[in-house]
């Protein structure tokens, strides 16, 4: 299939301005009243780490993947919105000094740069929260059985056997204690599918849950979005080896300055490219089924691996 | 009501072992299987964090608030679990040097103390992870519908407007943020509903939930929880000015020294006294429909105020 890029990208912001407008509702001014309830700071914080920024990539492919069943409107857009509640929050923990140690994030000072490290700690256990919630509540949708879907599928992908576990096995793969720093290549793949795969894939998933989509389409997005996770994470790699500083936003190198192993050094740049562009195919294949309705997810997939920051 | 506190004691202590024994079973051998996927550090240190000690008393109050409507097995077991996970997590957090910086905790070290900074952080968020995971799984209860609300209740309780929104006041009102050190009365009462009663409240009021207790029911378990978790903040402030640090197995007179003002300080100690003894009263009132099937949890108000650790 063909990638129509620039009328892809124009969705891929509308989209992002839906989004940030529910974010901006769940961290808006009725919560921002200023009572001693609702500590202004740390609302503050929460708003610095949500809001204004990102492709909302991940929301956007909970809307798609709604779509493909005939499904848009609030729900996509308030799960969507929850799952990237949870994509902020692990930025904020991840950048603190504890962890990954990076001052910018998006060109901006990060959470705990721009308040102090306790706010940080605190705001991001309060977005983590805040996802659970939205996810949780009615207006999500009117079954409660398919909000419970939503709420313990995203549970899953955040805990211990997605994006903390991962992150614990990537400071783990930087040497820290005492291991080698170097992964074997299975081991590498393990790791990017908790850690970035994980809520990518729930995405994806969410869209057909949103929708009431029966097992055998929820594993075909599931089968999408693990393979655009994996080729997310490669470009990822890719970008972080030839990007600059300024293009990312974000300090760049740090990967290869850990000595962790990543799976453009185990493949090569060309072997990388070669890896992404079979991960694309997978992907489209995995939506096979649904035909020319799955234009826009095979467009997002291409985006992914295409994108330079 | 007369209190028979040494046949209270048992009934707690046990329950302590029943919520033990749950917490294992979501922390254990199963999932310690040591492949990369479940990174054995973090495991660790969530079960440092969750096991092997604490009195239990927020399942203990989920239990005995089911107990009322006849309801007893899994469902409260696992919820007030879903709760304890989230009281570990906050633990975890607090203790953390950017925030309370505390090395001691139950008489052993802290999580960050035990193992790293790094680990902490991600351990309490996975334990919280957890505890959404838990409450939203189907073992928890059969109907989505009370699973929702018991997910819902606990983000609330967790949250902005909970838990993470209390320790941030609690930080600002060590003068951290530029804010003066003293807080009124009113404020200070604001604070601890948030810090430490949003959680007690929501303990007794799942139990309900868990029995599909109608909204009067509901309200009940609301206003005694609420009365407990405020007999409960006044007792540990005056145990904090009292105990040594031996009794209580970690630091003492930390809120004195960081110049926050307790209700303690507001009221005297024999005003304080004063204010236990008319809470615990107005928690047995919020209970006097139930007549003496709510003797329990009359022990529980009254156990909370005469504790010593």
């Amino acid at each position: 299939m063909s990638t129509d890029t620039s009328s892809f990208v124009d969705q891929l912001l509308r989209h992002a301005e839906a989004v940030e407008g529910c974010l901006e509702g769940l961290l808006g001014p009725d919560v921002q009243s200023g009572e001693i309830g609702r500590p202004p700071r740390l609302i503050a914080a929460m708003r610095h780490g949500a809001l204004g920024g990102g492709k909302r990539l991940r929301p956007f492919l909970t809307a798609a993947a709604a779509r493909l069943f005939g499904i848009a409107g609030e729900a996509p857009l308030r799960a969507g919105a929850a799952i990237e509640l949870v994509h902020c929050y692990s930025l904020v923990h991840d950048d603190l000094p504890a962890m990954d140690d990076d001052d910018l994030r998006r060109g901006r000072p990060t959470v705990h740069k721009a308040f102090d490290e306790a706010t940080a700690i605190l705001a991001g256990d309060a977005l983590l929260t805040l996802a659970f919630e939205v996810m949780a509540a009615p207006q999500t949708h009117p079954d409660p059985a398919i909000r419970g879907e939503l709420t313990l599928g995203l549970a899953r992908a955040a805990g211990l056997g997605g994006m903390v576990g991962g992150q614990m096995l990537d400071l783990a793969a930087e040497g820290r204690y005492g291991e080698t720093g170097v992964l074997a290549q299975d081991d590498i793949r393990t790791l990017q599918a908790m850690k970035t795969g994980a809520l990518l894939t729930f995405a994806a998933e969410a869209g057909a849950i949103v929708a009431g989509a029966d097992a055998t389409d929820r594993a075909r997005l599931v089968a999408y979005g693990k393979a655009l996770g994996a080729a997310f994470q490669i470009a990822d790699d890719m970008l972080d080896r030839e990007a600059d500083a300024q293009a990312m936003g974000k300090a760049v190198g740090k990967d290869a300055a850990a000595g962790k192993g990543t799976l453009v050094d185990a493949l090569g740049i060309d072997g990388a490219r070669r890896e992404c562009a079979r991960l694309v195919s997978e992907a489209e294949a995995a939506l096979a089924p649904f035909g020319a309705k799955a234009q826009t997810l095979c467009d997002a997939a291409h985006f992914t691996v295409a994108r330079r920051n």
